[in-house]
Protein backbone atom coordinates (compact mmCIF):
# COMPACT_ATOMS: atom_id res chain seq x y z
CA UNK A 1 0.00 0.00 0.00
CA UNK A 2 1.22 3.78 -0.75
CA UNK A 3 0.87 6.20 1.39
CA UNK A 4 1.48 10.35 0.98
CA UNK A 5 1.24 13.01 3.76
CA UNK A 6 0.86 16.70 2.70
CA UNK A 7 1.59 19.52 4.95
CA UNK A 8 0.22 22.92 3.75
CA UNK A 9 1.26 26.24 4.35
CA UNK A 10 0.29 29.21 2.04
CA UNK A 11 4.41 29.74 1.10
CA UNK A 12 5.45 26.27 1.08
CA UNK A 13 3.54 23.15 1.10
CA UNK A 14 5.59 19.90 1.90
CA UNK A 15 4.77 16.48 0.62
CA UNK A 16 6.31 13.06 1.44
CA UNK A 17 5.15 9.58 -0.40
CA UNK A 18 6.14 5.91 0.97
CA UNK A 19 5.16 2.33 0.99
CA UNK A 20 4.05 0.00 3.27
CA UNK A 21 6.46 -3.46 2.51
CA UNK A 22 6.00 -5.91 4.64
CA UNK A 23 6.16 -4.52 7.84
CA UNK A 24 8.57 -1.60 6.80
CA UNK A 25 7.83 1.42 5.00
CA UNK A 26 10.03 2.85 2.70
CA UNK A 27 10.54 6.28 0.94
CA UNK A 28 9.33 6.57 -2.12
CA UNK A 29 9.60 10.70 -2.88
CA UNK A 30 9.68 13.52 -0.84
CA UNK A 31 9.68 17.73 -1.54
CA UNK A 32 8.68 21.10 -0.77
CA UNK A 33 5.90 23.31 -3.42
CA UNK A 34 7.47 26.78 -3.05
CA UNK A 35 4.41 29.24 -2.98
CA UNK A 36 6.34 32.47 -4.05
CA UNK A 37 4.74 35.73 -1.81
CA UNK A 38 5.17 37.60 -4.69
CA UNK A 39 2.61 35.73 -6.74
CA UNK A 40 -0.82 36.70 -6.56
CA UNK A 41 -2.81 34.42 -4.03
CA UNK A 42 -5.31 32.54 -6.91
CA UNK A 43 -2.07 31.35 -8.27
CA UNK A 44 0.04 29.74 -5.53
CA UNK A 45 -3.36 28.01 -5.04
CA UNK A 46 -2.97 26.68 -8.52
CA UNK A 47 0.53 26.07 -8.26
CA UNK A 48 -0.28 23.76 -5.20
CA UNK A 49 -3.48 21.96 -7.19
CA UNK A 50 -1.14 21.54 -10.14
CA UNK A 51 1.93 20.06 -8.45
CA UNK A 52 -0.06 17.39 -5.97
CA UNK A 53 -2.32 16.72 -9.14
CA UNK A 54 0.86 15.55 -10.71
CA UNK A 55 2.30 13.72 -8.24
CA UNK A 56 -0.86 11.56 -7.66
CA UNK A 57 -1.00 10.68 -11.43
CA UNK A 58 2.51 9.93 -11.12
CA UNK A 59 2.71 8.01 -7.90
CA UNK A 60 -0.82 7.10 -7.52
CA UNK A 61 -1.02 6.76 -3.50
CA UNK A 62 -4.07 5.07 -2.00
CA UNK A 63 -4.61 7.37 1.03
CA UNK A 64 -3.17 11.01 1.42
CA UNK A 65 -3.00 12.19 5.04
CA UNK A 66 -3.29 15.31 6.32
CA UNK A 67 -2.54 17.89 9.05
CA UNK A 68 -5.95 18.57 11.10
CA UNK A 69 -5.17 22.02 11.42
CA UNK A 70 -4.27 23.88 14.82
CA UNK A 71 -6.67 26.97 14.70
CA UNK A 72 -4.40 29.96 14.56
CA UNK A 73 -4.91 33.20 16.18
CA UNK A 74 -4.80 35.01 12.98
CA UNK A 75 -8.05 34.64 10.84
CA UNK A 76 -5.83 36.12 7.98
CA UNK A 77 -3.44 33.26 7.97
CA UNK A 78 -5.97 30.76 8.80
CA UNK A 79 -7.78 32.17 5.52
CA UNK A 80 -4.92 31.81 3.75
CA UNK A 81 -3.97 28.30 4.84
CA UNK A 82 -7.73 27.12 4.82
CA UNK A 83 -7.09 28.00 0.54
CA UNK A 84 -4.40 26.04 0.27
CA UNK A 85 -5.50 23.23 2.58
CA UNK A 86 -8.49 23.02 -0.59
CA UNK A 87 -6.48 22.94 -3.25
CA UNK A 88 -4.44 19.92 -1.23
CA UNK A 89 -7.80 18.04 -0.81
CA UNK A 90 -9.40 19.17 -3.97
CA UNK A 91 -6.33 18.16 -5.91
CA UNK A 92 -6.66 14.25 -3.99
CA UNK A 93 -10.09 13.81 -4.23
CA UNK A 94 -9.91 14.46 -8.29
CA UNK A 95 -7.62 11.28 -8.41
CA UNK A 96 -9.58 9.32 -6.14
CA UNK A 97 -7.46 8.71 -3.09
CA UNK A 98 -9.06 8.55 0.02
CA UNK A 99 -8.17 11.57 2.74
CA UNK A 100 -7.42 10.89 6.50
CA UNK A 101 -6.53 13.79 8.72
CA UNK A 102 -4.63 13.61 12.02
CA UNK A 103 -4.84 15.61 14.61
CA UNK A 104 -0.68 17.46 15.05
CA UNK A 105 -0.33 15.69 18.48
CA UNK A 106 -1.62 12.48 17.40
CA UNK A 107 1.40 12.80 14.42
CA UNK A 108 3.86 13.65 17.48
CA UNK A 109 2.78 10.69 19.55
CA UNK A 110 2.83 8.04 16.33
CA UNK A 111 6.26 8.47 15.84
CA UNK A 112 7.68 9.69 19.01
CA UNK A 113 5.53 8.63 21.88
CA UNK A 114 5.14 12.15 22.97
CA UNK A 115 2.32 13.97 21.37
CA UNK A 116 4.42 17.45 22.28
CA UNK A 117 7.39 16.27 20.86
CA UNK A 118 10.11 19.13 20.00
CA UNK A 119 10.44 19.34 15.31
CA UNK A 120 13.90 18.11 15.52
CA UNK A 121 13.11 14.97 17.38
CA UNK A 122 9.96 14.23 15.18
CA UNK A 123 12.50 14.35 12.02
CA UNK A 124 14.85 12.40 13.78
CA UNK A 125 12.09 9.56 13.76
CA UNK A 126 11.24 10.16 10.00
CA UNK A 127 15.01 9.74 9.46
CA UNK A 128 14.88 6.25 11.40
CA UNK A 129 11.78 4.74 10.61
CA UNK A 130 12.44 4.93 7.02
CA UNK A 131 16.09 4.67 7.02
CA UNK A 132 17.36 8.03 5.63
CA UNK A 133 21.27 8.82 5.74
CA UNK A 134 20.62 12.66 6.64
CA UNK A 135 16.87 14.44 6.99
CA UNK A 136 15.34 16.28 4.63
CA UNK A 137 16.43 19.81 4.31
CA UNK A 138 13.43 21.63 4.19
CA UNK A 139 10.97 20.93 7.51
CA UNK A 140 8.03 20.81 5.53
CA UNK A 141 8.63 17.67 3.86
CA UNK A 142 9.95 15.82 6.96
CA UNK A 143 6.20 16.48 8.44
CA UNK A 144 4.87 15.53 5.46
CA UNK A 145 6.94 12.21 5.93
CA UNK A 146 5.78 11.86 9.19
CA UNK A 147 1.97 12.60 8.74
CA UNK A 148 2.31 9.82 5.81
CA UNK A 149 4.19 7.72 8.43
CA UNK A 150 1.00 8.80 10.60
CA UNK A 151 -1.26 7.32 7.89
CA UNK A 152 0.35 4.03 7.40
CA UNK A 153 0.34 3.25 11.10
CA UNK A 154 -2.97 4.63 11.79
CA UNK A 155 -4.92 3.59 8.71
CA UNK A 156 -6.75 1.04 9.98
CA UNK A 157 -8.56 3.26 12.51
CA UNK B 1 -17.89 35.98 -23.65
CA UNK B 2 -19.01 34.19 -20.50
CA UNK B 3 -18.67 35.13 -17.23
CA UNK B 4 -19.25 33.28 -13.88
CA UNK B 5 -19.76 34.50 -10.26
CA UNK B 6 -18.88 31.87 -7.13
CA UNK B 7 -20.48 33.04 -3.42
CA UNK B 8 -18.11 30.66 -1.23
CA UNK B 9 -19.31 29.99 1.86
CA UNK B 10 -18.37 26.46 4.18
CA UNK B 11 -22.86 25.38 4.47
CA UNK B 12 -23.56 26.32 0.76
CA UNK B 13 -21.68 27.81 -2.04
CA UNK B 14 -23.98 29.99 -4.86
CA UNK B 15 -22.89 29.91 -8.30
CA UNK B 16 -24.06 32.43 -10.83
CA UNK B 17 -23.17 32.03 -15.37
CA UNK B 18 -24.47 35.07 -17.85
CA UNK B 19 -23.17 35.73 -20.98
CA UNK B 20 -22.44 39.27 -22.54
CA UNK B 21 -24.20 40.00 -25.99
CA UNK B 22 -24.05 42.89 -27.51
CA UNK B 23 -24.94 45.45 -24.26
CA UNK B 24 -26.82 43.15 -22.72
CA UNK B 25 -26.29 40.40 -19.72
CA UNK B 26 -27.95 37.11 -20.54
CA UNK B 27 -28.53 34.98 -17.66
CA UNK B 28 -27.26 31.05 -18.06
CA UNK B 29 -27.67 29.30 -15.46
CA UNK B 30 -27.54 29.46 -11.31
CA UNK B 31 -27.87 27.91 -8.54
CA UNK B 32 -26.42 26.63 -5.17
CA UNK B 33 -24.41 23.99 -3.72
CA UNK B 34 -25.22 22.40 -0.14
CA UNK B 35 -23.27 21.74 2.04
CA UNK B 36 -24.55 19.64 4.99
CA UNK B 37 -22.89 20.27 7.98
CA UNK B 38 -23.03 16.92 9.26
CA UNK B 39 -20.76 16.03 6.53
CA UNK B 40 -16.81 15.86 6.88
CA UNK B 41 -15.17 18.29 5.84
CA UNK B 42 -12.65 16.99 3.42
CA UNK B 43 -16.05 15.86 1.54
CA UNK B 44 -17.87 19.04 1.50
CA UNK B 45 -14.64 20.45 -0.01
CA UNK B 46 -15.10 17.42 -2.81
CA UNK B 47 -18.45 17.80 -3.21
CA UNK B 48 -18.11 21.72 -4.12
CA UNK B 49 -15.03 20.97 -6.74
CA UNK B 50 -17.20 17.98 -8.38
CA UNK B 51 -20.20 20.26 -8.71
CA UNK B 52 -17.95 23.66 -9.89
CA UNK B 53 -15.90 21.24 -11.83
CA UNK B 54 -18.81 19.57 -14.25
CA UNK B 55 -20.46 23.39 -13.99
CA UNK B 56 -17.01 24.73 -16.23
CA UNK B 57 -16.96 21.50 -18.65
CA UNK B 58 -20.34 22.10 -19.39
CA UNK B 59 -20.87 25.49 -19.35
CA UNK B 60 -16.95 26.80 -20.06
CA UNK B 61 -17.14 30.10 -18.71
CA UNK B 62 -14.34 32.60 -19.90
CA UNK B 63 -13.40 34.30 -16.64
CA UNK B 64 -14.99 33.29 -12.85
CA UNK B 65 -15.03 36.38 -10.54
CA UNK B 66 -14.48 35.34 -6.39
CA UNK B 67 -15.31 37.90 -4.03
CA UNK B 68 -11.99 39.12 -2.56
CA UNK B 69 -13.01 37.89 1.59
CA UNK B 70 -13.88 40.05 4.41
CA UNK B 71 -11.16 39.03 7.05
CA UNK B 72 -13.60 37.28 9.31
CA UNK B 73 -12.97 37.52 13.34
CA UNK B 74 -13.22 33.85 13.55
CA UNK B 75 -10.39 32.15 12.49
CA UNK B 76 -12.14 28.70 12.76
CA UNK B 77 -14.73 29.95 10.37
CA UNK B 78 -11.90 31.84 8.04
CA UNK B 79 -10.10 27.98 7.80
CA UNK B 80 -13.47 26.79 6.82
CA UNK B 81 -13.99 29.35 4.02
CA UNK B 82 -10.66 29.34 2.72
CA UNK B 83 -10.51 25.81 2.41
CA UNK B 84 -13.98 26.24 0.32
CA UNK B 85 -12.69 29.04 -1.76
CA UNK B 86 -9.22 27.09 -2.46
CA UNK B 87 -11.84 24.44 -3.97
CA UNK B 88 -13.70 26.39 -6.20
CA UNK B 89 -10.49 28.45 -7.31
CA UNK B 90 -8.68 25.10 -7.58
CA UNK B 91 -11.74 23.99 -9.97
CA UNK B 92 -11.00 26.62 -12.13
CA UNK B 93 -8.03 26.59 -12.84
CA UNK B 94 -8.04 22.70 -13.65
CA UNK B 95 -10.23 24.21 -16.25
CA UNK B 96 -8.16 26.41 -17.42
CA UNK B 97 -10.28 29.55 -16.55
CA UNK B 98 -8.97 33.12 -15.65
CA UNK B 99 -10.06 34.45 -12.13
CA UNK B 100 -10.94 37.51 -10.93
CA UNK B 101 -11.25 38.82 -7.33
CA UNK B 102 -13.17 41.58 -6.07
CA UNK B 103 -13.51 43.09 -3.02
CA UNK B 104 -17.18 43.01 -1.82
CA UNK B 105 -17.43 46.97 -1.69
CA UNK B 106 -16.67 46.50 -5.44
CA UNK B 107 -19.22 44.63 -6.14
CA UNK B 108 -21.98 46.57 -4.66
CA UNK B 109 -20.47 49.69 -6.02
CA UNK B 110 -20.75 48.03 -9.33
CA UNK B 111 -24.50 46.88 -8.53
CA UNK B 112 -26.01 49.56 -7.09
CA UNK B 113 -23.63 52.79 -6.84
CA UNK B 114 -22.94 52.06 -3.18
CA UNK B 115 -20.08 49.89 -1.86
CA UNK B 116 -22.22 49.74 1.35
CA UNK B 117 -25.61 48.60 -0.22
CA UNK B 118 -27.73 46.35 1.80
CA UNK B 119 -27.67 42.76 0.41
CA UNK B 120 -31.60 43.17 -0.94
CA UNK B 121 -30.91 46.05 -2.60
CA UNK B 122 -27.99 44.36 -4.73
CA UNK B 123 -30.63 41.30 -5.07
CA UNK B 124 -33.55 43.84 -6.82
CA UNK B 125 -30.74 44.95 -9.23
CA UNK B 126 -28.96 41.30 -10.16
CA UNK B 127 -33.02 41.05 -11.54
CA UNK B 128 -33.49 44.21 -12.94
CA UNK B 129 -30.07 43.62 -14.69
CA UNK B 130 -30.24 40.60 -15.97
CA UNK B 131 -34.16 40.85 -16.65
CA UNK B 132 -35.30 38.38 -14.39
CA UNK B 133 -38.97 38.40 -13.49
CA UNK B 134 -38.28 36.94 -9.53
CA UNK B 135 -35.50 36.97 -7.13
CA UNK B 136 -33.03 33.87 -7.31
CA UNK B 137 -34.94 32.22 -4.00
CA UNK B 138 -31.13 31.78 -2.37
CA UNK B 139 -28.83 34.74 -1.42
CA UNK B 140 -26.35 32.87 -2.25
CA UNK B 141 -27.18 32.47 -5.79
CA UNK B 142 -27.85 36.31 -6.03
CA UNK B 143 -24.81 37.26 -4.87
CA UNK B 144 -22.53 35.01 -7.11
CA UNK B 145 -24.80 36.37 -10.21
CA UNK B 146 -23.81 40.20 -8.60
CA UNK B 147 -19.90 38.78 -8.78
CA UNK B 148 -21.13 37.48 -12.70
CA UNK B 149 -22.05 40.91 -13.45
CA UNK B 150 -19.10 42.73 -11.64
CA UNK B 151 -17.09 40.43 -13.94
CA UNK B 152 -18.46 41.69 -16.79
CA UNK B 153 -18.36 44.99 -16.31
CA UNK B 154 -15.05 44.91 -14.63
CA UNK B 155 -12.99 42.29 -16.45
CA UNK B 156 -11.32 44.94 -18.67
CA UNK B 157 -9.39 46.56 -15.64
Amino acid sequence: MRLAGIDCGSLSTGYGIIDEEGSSLVLVDYGTVRLPSETPFPDRIGIVFDKLNSLWREFKPDIVGVEDIFVSKNPKSALKLGQIRGAAISSAHLNGIRIKEFAPTLIKSCLTGNGRAEKGQVAFMVCTILGLSSRPKSLDASDALAIAITTALRKGF
